[in-house]
């Protein structure tokens, strides 16, 4: 490792949507970039937060109390347990960072859940 | 948490350089922003990783057997272990993701060892 990883380089390497794909791992965890649109499935993770950065575009993640946007050069983090849908009506690019192993639909399933691991 | 996190609207609340300063938590991680200019010292961190993203600006990252070089938009991970120096000859804004408590100047201590767990 420490090698010097480009967002927008990784990120045309891929465009397929709602594919998370593995850019680099910190001890247990690991740095995924997507690239989303449409609306994702609701879910939760019981067992760890999870970071969304925006590197570029626009999303909203709705949550059961409120709903949160989010634009380049913004983050957040979903708290462990917390149900979340993300979202975004044109293609948003996201870095997300969460530990290994972790599924992006949690326990929902479903056809959006995608392959783990994959690195790019 | 789960709020939305603005990296410059952080960025603006503070101007000293080489002293951390805590946005976010996830699991026992923090997210912290730091201004550097100048060289920082030689240090290692044990027992974890750590995560530079260059948010504005450019950076190197001195280490014994190379030097790499980081501008916005691109991320690197130092290794457990591996002596590092950063520098940056403007001043540069980045994004650090390392384990809750970690001192910034490892056992190395000296001046530039800044107060932990300080909040923007």
């Amino acid at each position: 490792m420490s090698d010097v990883i480009n967002f927008t380089e990784k990120l045309g390497k891929f465009s397929d949507l709602w594919s998370p794909r593995v850019i680099a791992e910190m001890n247990d965890y690991q740095f995924k970039l997507v690239k989303i649109r449409g609306e994702f499935v609701w879910h939760d993770h019981k067992d760890t937060d999870e970071v969304f950065v925006v590197i570029e575009g626009s999303m909203g993640i709705e949550m059961r109390d409120r709903t949160i946007y989010l634009t380049a050069g913004e983050m957040t983090v979903i708290p462990k347990g917390v149900e979340h849908r993300p979202f975004a009506r044109e293609e948003c690019q996201i870095l997300l960072i969460e530990p290994q192993g972790l599924v992006n639909t949690g326990e929902a399933g479903g056809e959006l859940q995608a392959e783990n691991d994959v690195w790019v």
